[in-house]
Protein backbone atom coordinates (compact mmCIF):
# COMPACT_ATOMS: atom_id res chain seq x y z
CA UNK A 1 0.00 0.00 0.00
CA UNK A 2 0.98 3.52 -0.78
CA UNK A 3 3.35 2.36 -3.62
CA UNK A 4 1.69 2.44 -7.22
CA UNK A 5 2.41 -0.42 -9.50
CA UNK A 6 2.82 2.09 -12.35
CA UNK A 7 5.86 3.81 -10.44
CA UNK A 8 3.51 7.33 -10.69
CA UNK A 9 2.31 9.68 -7.80
CA UNK A 10 -0.02 7.39 -5.58
CA UNK A 11 -4.01 7.96 -5.44
CA UNK A 12 -5.45 8.15 -2.12
CA UNK A 13 -9.16 8.58 -2.41
CA UNK A 14 -11.81 9.96 0.20
CA UNK A 15 -15.50 9.84 0.69
CA UNK A 16 -16.95 12.35 2.42
CA UNK A 17 -19.52 12.42 4.78
CA UNK A 18 -19.91 16.07 6.43
CA UNK A 19 -20.13 18.53 5.58
CA UNK A 20 -21.77 17.23 2.00
CA UNK A 21 -24.78 18.81 0.53
CA UNK A 22 -28.72 18.46 0.56
CA UNK A 23 -30.97 18.67 -2.61
CA UNK A 24 -31.83 22.02 -1.14
CA UNK A 25 -28.06 23.23 -1.00
CA UNK A 26 -28.48 23.44 2.71
CA UNK A 27 -24.88 21.43 4.54
CA UNK A 28 -25.88 17.90 5.93
CA UNK A 29 -24.35 14.79 7.12
CA UNK A 30 -24.96 11.84 4.91
CA UNK A 31 -25.06 8.06 6.75
CA UNK A 32 -23.00 5.23 5.73
CA UNK A 33 -23.79 3.65 2.14
CA UNK A 34 -22.65 -0.34 2.10
CA UNK A 35 -22.82 -0.27 -1.43
CA UNK A 36 -20.34 3.00 -1.46
CA UNK A 37 -18.13 0.43 1.06
CA UNK A 38 -17.31 -2.46 -1.66
CA UNK A 39 -18.22 -0.70 -4.86
CA UNK A 40 -15.73 1.83 -4.32
CA UNK A 41 -13.01 -0.65 -2.56
CA UNK A 42 -13.04 -2.75 -5.22
CA UNK A 43 -12.44 0.08 -7.77
CA UNK A 44 -9.62 1.05 -5.65
CA UNK A 45 -7.76 -2.41 -5.64
CA UNK A 46 -8.44 -2.59 -9.45
CA UNK A 47 -7.12 0.50 -10.00
CA UNK A 48 -4.17 0.32 -7.47
CA UNK A 49 -5.11 3.35 -5.29
CA UNK A 50 -2.99 3.59 -1.52
CA UNK A 51 -6.05 3.56 0.55
CA UNK A 52 -9.73 4.30 0.29
CA UNK A 53 -10.17 6.93 3.26
CA UNK A 54 -14.01 6.75 4.04
CA UNK A 55 -15.02 10.27 6.43
CA UNK A 56 -17.34 10.09 9.02
CA UNK A 57 -18.29 12.39 12.04
CA UNK A 58 -20.07 10.17 14.06
CA UNK A 59 -18.86 7.90 16.45
CA UNK A 60 -21.88 5.50 15.99
CA UNK A 61 -21.22 5.24 12.32
CA UNK A 62 -17.50 5.07 12.13
CA UNK A 63 -18.45 1.70 14.97
CA UNK A 64 -20.94 0.51 12.25
CA UNK A 65 -18.13 0.53 10.10
CA UNK A 66 -15.42 -1.00 11.96
CA UNK A 67 -18.01 -3.39 12.63
CA UNK A 68 -18.46 -4.07 8.77
CA UNK A 69 -14.45 -3.77 8.04
CA UNK A 70 -13.63 -6.69 10.97
CA UNK A 71 -16.08 -8.79 9.13
CA UNK A 72 -14.29 -8.64 6.03
CA UNK A 73 -10.90 -8.50 6.84
CA UNK A 74 -10.50 -10.20 10.50
CA UNK A 75 -13.05 -12.88 10.45
CA UNK A 76 -11.81 -16.36 10.15
CA UNK A 77 -15.16 -17.72 8.83
CA UNK A 78 -14.42 -16.21 5.36
CA UNK A 79 -12.44 -18.46 3.06
CA UNK A 80 -14.96 -17.70 0.54
CA UNK A 81 -14.15 -13.87 -1.01
CA UNK A 82 -10.36 -13.64 0.03
CA UNK A 83 -10.27 -10.95 -2.88
CA UNK A 84 -13.20 -8.95 -1.29
CA UNK A 85 -11.15 -8.91 2.38
CA UNK A 86 -8.27 -7.62 0.01
CA UNK A 87 -10.28 -4.93 -1.51
CA UNK A 88 -11.82 -3.87 1.92
CA UNK A 89 -8.39 -4.07 3.71
CA UNK A 90 -7.68 -0.42 1.64
CA UNK A 91 -9.98 1.23 3.51
CA UNK A 92 -8.85 3.70 6.36
CA UNK A 93 -11.22 5.84 7.99
CA UNK A 94 -11.00 8.88 9.75
CA UNK A 95 -13.31 11.73 11.42
CA UNK A 96 -12.60 15.03 9.44
CA UNK A 97 -11.03 16.75 6.42
CA UNK A 98 -8.05 17.46 8.63
CA UNK A 99 -7.41 14.56 10.21
CA UNK A 100 -7.93 12.96 6.65
CA UNK A 101 -5.25 15.26 5.50
CA UNK A 102 -3.09 14.53 8.62
CA UNK A 103 -2.95 11.22 8.35
CA UNK A 104 -2.01 10.98 4.64
CA UNK A 105 0.76 12.89 4.89
CA UNK A 106 2.24 11.54 7.96
CA UNK A 107 1.84 8.13 5.71
CA UNK A 108 3.30 9.36 2.57
CA UNK A 109 6.08 11.77 4.43
CA UNK A 110 4.43 14.76 2.17
CA UNK A 111 1.20 16.50 1.93
CA UNK A 112 -0.90 15.15 -1.20
CA UNK A 113 -2.12 17.11 -3.90
CA UNK A 114 -5.99 17.68 -2.83
CA UNK A 115 -8.21 17.61 -5.61
CA UNK A 116 -12.03 18.12 -5.34
CA UNK A 117 -14.79 16.51 -7.24
CA UNK A 118 -18.44 18.05 -7.93
CA UNK A 119 -20.87 18.05 -10.99
CA UNK A 120 -21.18 21.80 -10.84
CA UNK A 121 -19.55 23.63 -12.74
CA UNK A 122 -17.26 26.01 -10.84
CA UNK A 123 -14.50 28.46 -11.74
CA UNK A 124 -11.00 27.91 -12.03
CA UNK A 125 -11.30 23.71 -12.65
CA UNK A 126 -8.59 21.70 -13.67
CA UNK A 127 -9.84 19.16 -16.71
CA UNK A 128 -9.00 15.40 -16.78
CA UNK A 129 -5.53 16.06 -19.00
CA UNK A 130 -4.52 18.54 -16.41
CA UNK A 131 -5.06 15.48 -13.72
CA UNK A 132 -2.93 12.75 -16.09
CA UNK A 133 -0.34 15.40 -15.39
CA UNK A 134 -0.47 15.80 -12.33
CA UNK A 135 -0.33 12.25 -11.56
CA UNK A 136 2.75 11.93 -14.02
CA UNK A 137 4.32 13.77 -10.77
CA UNK A 138 5.82 12.15 -7.84
CA UNK A 139 3.86 14.04 -5.31
CA UNK A 140 0.93 11.75 -4.31
CA UNK A 141 -2.84 12.79 -5.03
CA UNK A 142 -5.86 12.72 -2.81
CA UNK A 143 -9.20 12.51 -5.18
CA UNK A 144 -12.62 13.73 -2.35
CA UNK A 145 -15.45 12.46 -3.23
CA UNK A 146 -18.92 13.66 -1.78
CA UNK A 147 -22.31 11.26 -1.08
CA UNK A 148 -25.47 12.95 -1.11
CA UNK A 149 -25.37 16.30 -3.58
CA UNK A 150 -22.03 16.69 -3.23
CA UNK A 151 -19.05 18.02 -1.38
CA UNK A 152 -19.83 21.55 0.63
CA UNK A 153 -18.02 24.62 -0.47
CA UNK A 154 -15.67 24.27 2.69
CA UNK A 155 -14.00 21.38 1.21
CA UNK A 156 -13.35 22.88 -2.03
CA UNK A 157 -11.24 25.76 -0.47
CA UNK A 158 -9.69 23.57 0.65
CA UNK A 159 -8.08 21.59 -2.57
CA UNK A 160 -5.38 22.85 -4.63
CA UNK A 161 -7.69 22.32 -7.22
CA UNK A 162 -11.22 21.59 -8.31
CA UNK A 163 -11.99 18.64 -10.96
CA UNK A 164 -14.35 19.59 -13.78
CA UNK A 165 -17.29 17.50 -13.90
CA UNK A 166 -17.77 14.82 -15.82
CA UNK A 167 -19.93 15.08 -18.95
CA UNK A 168 -22.19 12.74 -20.84
CA UNK A 169 -23.71 12.53 -24.16
CA UNK A 170 -27.20 14.80 -22.69
CA UNK A 171 -28.14 17.93 -19.53
CA UNK A 172 -28.16 15.22 -17.03
CA UNK A 173 -24.90 14.84 -14.55
CA UNK A 174 -26.00 13.16 -11.78
CA UNK A 175 -24.19 9.91 -11.52
CA UNK A 176 -23.84 8.08 -7.87
CA UNK A 177 -20.57 8.76 -6.00
CA UNK A 178 -19.89 5.12 -7.00
CA UNK A 179 -19.91 5.35 -10.86
CA UNK A 180 -18.26 8.72 -10.40
CA UNK A 181 -15.29 7.07 -8.74
CA UNK A 182 -15.44 4.19 -11.42
CA UNK A 183 -14.95 6.82 -14.42
CA UNK A 184 -12.21 9.04 -13.14
CA UNK A 185 -10.39 6.88 -12.11
CA UNK A 186 -10.38 4.91 -14.89
CA UNK A 187 -9.54 8.61 -16.94
CA UNK A 188 -6.62 9.06 -14.66
CA UNK A 189 -5.01 5.69 -14.75
CA UNK A 190 -5.70 4.82 -18.07
CA UNK A 191 -2.93 5.03 -21.07
CA UNK B 1 -35.05 7.62 -26.95
CA UNK B 2 -33.55 5.17 -29.81
CA UNK B 3 -31.58 8.59 -31.12
CA UNK B 4 -27.76 8.86 -30.35
CA UNK B 5 -27.50 12.99 -29.72
CA UNK B 6 -23.91 12.28 -31.58
CA UNK B 7 -25.15 10.43 -34.62
CA UNK B 8 -23.55 7.61 -34.40
CA UNK B 9 -24.91 4.06 -33.59
CA UNK B 10 -27.14 3.95 -30.89
CA UNK B 11 -26.44 2.05 -27.94
CA UNK B 12 -28.24 -0.20 -25.90
CA UNK B 13 -27.75 -1.98 -22.82
CA UNK B 14 -29.02 -5.76 -21.22
CA UNK B 15 -28.78 -6.95 -17.79
CA UNK B 16 -28.82 -10.65 -17.55
CA UNK B 17 -29.92 -12.33 -14.19
CA UNK B 18 -30.32 -15.72 -16.24
CA UNK B 19 -28.06 -18.17 -17.49
CA UNK B 20 -25.26 -16.40 -15.41
CA UNK B 21 -22.73 -18.09 -13.14
CA UNK B 22 -22.27 -18.38 -9.05
CA UNK B 23 -18.10 -18.69 -7.97
CA UNK B 24 -18.39 -22.17 -8.23
CA UNK B 25 -19.36 -21.66 -11.96
CA UNK B 26 -22.65 -23.41 -12.16
CA UNK B 27 -25.65 -22.22 -14.23
CA UNK B 28 -28.01 -19.73 -11.63
CA UNK B 29 -30.40 -16.77 -11.79
CA UNK B 30 -29.74 -14.19 -9.58
CA UNK B 31 -32.42 -11.63 -7.97
CA UNK B 32 -32.37 -7.91 -8.94
CA UNK B 33 -30.40 -5.65 -7.10
CA UNK B 34 -31.97 -2.33 -6.30
CA UNK B 35 -28.72 -0.44 -7.19
CA UNK B 36 -28.36 -1.96 -10.30
CA UNK B 37 -31.73 -0.44 -11.43
CA UNK B 38 -30.94 2.95 -9.97
CA UNK B 39 -27.18 3.35 -10.67
CA UNK B 40 -27.07 1.78 -14.25
CA UNK B 41 -30.65 3.82 -15.31
CA UNK B 42 -28.38 6.73 -14.02
CA UNK B 43 -25.49 5.96 -16.68
CA UNK B 44 -27.66 5.34 -19.19
CA UNK B 45 -29.63 8.96 -19.35
CA UNK B 46 -25.94 10.33 -18.28
CA UNK B 47 -24.23 8.59 -21.75
CA UNK B 48 -26.74 9.24 -23.91
CA UNK B 49 -28.08 5.03 -23.99
CA UNK B 50 -31.07 4.50 -26.19
CA UNK B 51 -32.55 2.07 -23.52
CA UNK B 52 -31.37 -0.23 -20.80
CA UNK B 53 -32.53 -3.35 -20.61
CA UNK B 54 -32.97 -5.66 -17.22
CA UNK B 55 -33.56 -9.27 -18.29
CA UNK B 56 -35.17 -11.43 -15.90
CA UNK B 57 -37.34 -14.71 -16.22
CA UNK B 58 -38.63 -14.98 -13.33
CA UNK B 59 -42.78 -13.17 -12.74
CA UNK B 60 -42.39 -12.76 -9.63
CA UNK B 61 -39.50 -10.62 -9.93
CA UNK B 62 -40.80 -8.82 -12.97
CA UNK B 63 -43.58 -8.00 -11.04
CA UNK B 64 -41.27 -6.34 -8.32
CA UNK B 65 -39.62 -4.35 -11.27
CA UNK B 66 -43.09 -3.28 -12.76
CA UNK B 67 -43.62 -1.58 -9.20
CA UNK B 68 -40.17 -0.17 -8.78
CA UNK B 69 -40.59 1.59 -11.92
CA UNK B 70 -43.86 2.76 -11.84
CA UNK B 71 -43.28 4.18 -8.21
CA UNK B 72 -40.35 6.10 -9.86
CA UNK B 73 -41.83 6.90 -13.32
CA UNK B 74 -45.94 7.50 -12.63
CA UNK B 75 -46.21 8.32 -9.40
CA UNK B 76 -48.03 11.61 -9.01
CA UNK B 77 -46.14 12.30 -5.65
CA UNK B 78 -42.94 12.39 -7.27
CA UNK B 79 -41.50 15.98 -7.30
CA UNK B 80 -38.66 15.35 -5.45
CA UNK B 81 -36.57 13.45 -8.37
CA UNK B 82 -37.67 14.29 -11.76
CA UNK B 83 -34.15 13.50 -12.86
CA UNK B 84 -34.13 9.77 -11.42
CA UNK B 85 -37.71 9.43 -13.25
CA UNK B 86 -36.07 10.27 -16.56
CA UNK B 87 -33.62 8.41 -15.89
CA UNK B 88 -35.51 4.88 -14.90
CA UNK B 89 -37.45 6.25 -17.94
CA UNK B 90 -35.25 4.31 -20.20
CA UNK B 91 -35.38 1.16 -18.86
CA UNK B 92 -37.48 -1.97 -20.15
CA UNK B 93 -37.40 -5.54 -19.54
CA UNK B 94 -37.87 -8.39 -20.69
CA UNK B 95 -38.01 -12.60 -19.72
CA UNK B 96 -34.86 -14.02 -21.97
CA UNK B 97 -32.36 -13.35 -24.05
CA UNK B 98 -34.13 -13.86 -27.40
CA UNK B 99 -37.27 -11.64 -26.55
CA UNK B 100 -34.45 -9.61 -26.05
CA UNK B 101 -33.24 -9.24 -29.56
CA UNK B 102 -36.16 -9.35 -31.32
CA UNK B 103 -37.52 -6.42 -29.10
CA UNK B 104 -34.26 -4.38 -29.50
CA UNK B 105 -34.87 -5.75 -33.52
CA UNK B 106 -38.49 -4.56 -33.48
CA UNK B 107 -37.57 -1.28 -32.42
CA UNK B 108 -34.17 -0.09 -34.31
CA UNK B 109 -35.41 -1.98 -37.59
CA UNK B 110 -32.64 -4.00 -37.79
CA UNK B 111 -30.52 -6.70 -36.02
CA UNK B 112 -28.17 -4.74 -33.30
CA UNK B 113 -24.39 -6.10 -33.24
CA UNK B 114 -24.20 -7.82 -29.52
CA UNK B 115 -21.58 -7.26 -27.41
CA UNK B 116 -20.85 -9.01 -24.30
CA UNK B 117 -18.95 -8.25 -21.53
CA UNK B 118 -16.75 -10.67 -19.17
CA UNK B 119 -13.85 -10.40 -16.51
CA UNK B 120 -12.59 -13.85 -17.89
CA UNK B 121 -9.54 -13.41 -20.95
CA UNK B 122 -11.38 -16.03 -23.39
CA UNK B 123 -10.91 -16.41 -27.43
CA UNK B 124 -10.91 -14.14 -30.14
CA UNK B 125 -11.95 -11.07 -27.79
CA UNK B 126 -12.52 -7.48 -29.46
CA UNK B 127 -10.30 -4.55 -27.85
CA UNK B 128 -11.93 -0.50 -26.71
CA UNK B 129 -10.70 0.32 -29.64
CA UNK B 130 -12.34 -2.12 -32.34
CA UNK B 131 -15.52 -1.48 -29.56
CA UNK B 132 -15.38 2.56 -30.24
CA UNK B 133 -14.94 1.77 -34.00
CA UNK B 134 -18.22 -0.36 -34.00
CA UNK B 135 -19.73 2.17 -32.32
CA UNK B 136 -19.18 4.85 -35.83
CA UNK B 137 -21.16 2.22 -37.93
CA UNK B 138 -24.80 2.94 -37.66
CA UNK B 139 -25.57 -0.52 -36.72
CA UNK B 140 -26.86 -0.44 -33.32
CA UNK B 141 -24.78 -2.02 -30.65
CA UNK B 142 -26.29 -4.25 -27.50
CA UNK B 143 -23.97 -3.78 -24.84
CA UNK B 144 -24.70 -7.66 -22.48
CA UNK B 145 -23.69 -7.45 -18.81
CA UNK B 146 -23.95 -10.35 -15.97
CA UNK B 147 -24.85 -9.95 -13.08
CA UNK B 148 -23.68 -12.55 -10.13
CA UNK B 149 -19.75 -13.86 -11.86
CA UNK B 150 -21.13 -12.96 -15.23
CA UNK B 151 -22.41 -14.63 -18.23
CA UNK B 152 -23.03 -17.95 -18.75
CA UNK B 153 -21.37 -19.22 -21.97
CA UNK B 154 -24.97 -19.48 -23.39
CA UNK B 155 -24.91 -16.07 -23.87
CA UNK B 156 -21.90 -15.55 -24.82
CA UNK B 157 -22.27 -17.80 -28.22
CA UNK B 158 -24.49 -15.50 -29.25
CA UNK B 159 -22.58 -12.63 -29.50
CA UNK B 160 -21.12 -11.13 -32.42
CA UNK B 161 -18.01 -10.04 -30.01
CA UNK B 162 -17.13 -10.66 -26.97
CA UNK B 163 -15.61 -7.67 -25.29
CA UNK B 164 -11.97 -7.90 -23.54
CA UNK B 165 -11.70 -7.66 -19.89
CA UNK B 166 -10.99 -4.41 -18.13
CA UNK B 167 -7.61 -4.78 -16.99
CA UNK B 168 -6.26 -2.04 -13.68
CA UNK B 169 -3.13 -1.67 -12.06
CA UNK B 170 -3.59 -4.97 -10.54
CA UNK B 171 -4.56 -8.74 -10.83
CA UNK B 172 -7.45 -8.00 -9.58
CA UNK B 173 -10.57 -7.59 -12.16
CA UNK B 174 -13.97 -7.89 -10.21
CA UNK B 175 -15.26 -4.88 -10.22
CA UNK B 176 -19.52 -4.47 -10.03
CA UNK B 177 -21.84 -4.67 -12.98
CA UNK B 178 -22.03 -0.99 -11.86
CA UNK B 179 -18.53 -0.05 -12.00
CA UNK B 180 -18.03 -2.03 -15.15
CA UNK B 181 -21.31 -0.66 -16.89
CA UNK B 182 -20.06 2.79 -15.84
CA UNK B 183 -15.82 2.27 -17.29
CA UNK B 184 -17.43 1.00 -20.50
CA UNK B 185 -19.80 3.04 -21.39
CA UNK B 186 -17.05 5.82 -20.83
CA UNK B 187 -14.63 4.27 -23.27
CA UNK B 188 -16.97 3.74 -25.92
CA UNK B 189 -18.25 7.56 -25.89
CA UNK B 190 -15.38 9.43 -25.25
CA UNK B 191 -13.61 11.25 -27.85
Amino acid sequence: MGVNPKAMASIHIALIHHPVLNKAGEQICSSLTNLDIHDIARLALFYGVANYWIVHPQPEQQKLLTTILDFWTTSKDLPYNPSRSEALGLIKHTHNFDSLIDNITTQEATRPTIITTTARTMPKQISFHDLKALHQSPRPLLLVFGTAYGLDDEIHTRADHILAPLTGAGDYNHLSVRSAVAVILDRVTSG
